[in-house]
């Protein structure tokens, strides 16, 4: 996965599994695609995935991710909201170890599709009953990283093949100028921003994340990971050079050195 | 593959296989891993994988890569010759369509291992048994590629994962100041150049390709490829941009645009 976000030389512990002297470990993020499994989107229907984005993304960690191992997933839509001029579908995704049944991770993903609102159905709980406040102070910590003009189609290696990440012709119907990139590789480089910055690089201290999507970034952006810390780990933003929040209602959860020995 | 070699957005049509409108492709060098099916070294019995470099590549297709299908490969070693310093490695795999056993590509390789000569076997065919002459003339065009710092995490996604190409202690063993490129990376990359100079672009006139493997290629070099082009293809040489040779006796054979109508 460390490829598919950009620096894979920087960090070869997230690489290679065959480097001398170096523990092969996992992203936290890489989570998000064990718990989806194979069946992103398949239970939504029929609707022009053009018009579908990632919304919203948490996602907890019940114990680091190994670095082989099967996993059985569980995915389950727990809401469709009228959000009027679109539908959000919450998904909930959950992976055990298939062999013990041990709990890996539960995340949760929202998807807002664009056109297929006006059903006529609930609203949906306004803030994901999460509540969050910008704190009232500078970040305690920027964090810059720079993406690639072709960082979406590294992306989409991990399997995510979405045209709208890759097809000019299919984005421009989704109404964005070129292909855009993944909500999960943003995400993804975020996270790993994260973990550097308040999980001493140690994915067993990485808990829990979450976030909302609010704004498209194009391959080739520069992003900028605002961090704020607080008790039991951090807020965040993500956010564009010229400071266009791109991921906000940011939140990381650290474990504890001593109960995330594992 | 396009994404191993380098420049994923200036050639979607090798990259993703949903863009609207272009019809995907295979490059032509992707037949020489087609050709090697999974087997890759098994067959040479018990070295130190850190002595080994790629010396020789030779290909031909029959038919140009479909963009999906099954292959049936077929590997055998057809010389080990005793150079001295070390071992020369032959040999020659053959990719036949798994459904209707049609001819898909054969390919050469050689491989040279350090320290594993003088055992007393032969010496081998001095040139392949295939005459090269470098041109008395300016090359017809030169083509130049930029690789990455990070080009070989990249190539090995491709499945390639000897970490003479990652790991900077195995790499140090093999007498290398940091991880080496994939000669095939290099070789691709060659292929493709050579692809747009001499075949218009089109895989269905891509006939077949040779070359030496003269040097090292330290990821993160510029590699320019000279062509010579000559009846029935060109003659090539790729250099780093101080003029070393890193892939010398090249020879690609083009196939008429009728000929090969697919």
């Amino acid at each position: 996965m460390g490829a598919g976000l950009g620096d894979p030389l920087r960090e070869l512990e997230f690489t290679t599994e065959n480097s001398a002297g170096i523990e092969q470990k996992v992203l936290p993020t890489f989570g998000v695609l064990v718990a989806r499994g194979g069946g992103a989107g398949r239970a939504l229907g029929s609707f022009d995935w053009a018009m579908l984005v990632h919304a919203e993304q948490a996602f907890e960690l019940h114990r680091p991710l190994p670095p082989a191992g099967t996993a059985r997933t569980t995915s389950t839509v727990t809401g469709i909201y009228d959000k009027g001029s679109g539908a959000l579908v919450v998904t909930e995704n959950v992976a055990v170890d298939a062999e013990t049944s041990e709990p890996l991770v539960t995340s949760t993903s929202s998807a807002f599709i664009r056109g297929e609102g006006g059903f006529g159905g609930e609203r949906g709980p306004r803030d994901g009953g999460d509540a969050w406040e910008l704190p009232d102070r500078d970040p305690d910590l920027r964090v810059e990283e720079q993406t690639r003009p072709e960082q979406a189609l590294l992306y989409r290696l991990t399997g995510d093949r979405n045209p709208l990440h890759s097809d000019p012709t299919f984005a421009a119907r989704g109404g964005f100028a070129r292909p855009i990139l993944h909500g999960l590789c943003t995400y993804g480089i975020t996270g790993r921003a994260l973990l550097h910055a308040v999980c001493d690089s140690d994915p067993a201290r990485f808990g829990a994340m979450s976030g909302r999507f609010t704004r498209p970034v194009l391959p080739g952006e520069t992003l900028v990971v605002s961090i704020w810390r607080e008790d039991g780990g951090a807020l965040f933003q993500t956010a564009k050079q010229d400071g266009t929040v791109v991921i906000d209602r940011g939140r990381v959860r650290v474990r504890d050195a001593g109960v995330a020995a594992s």
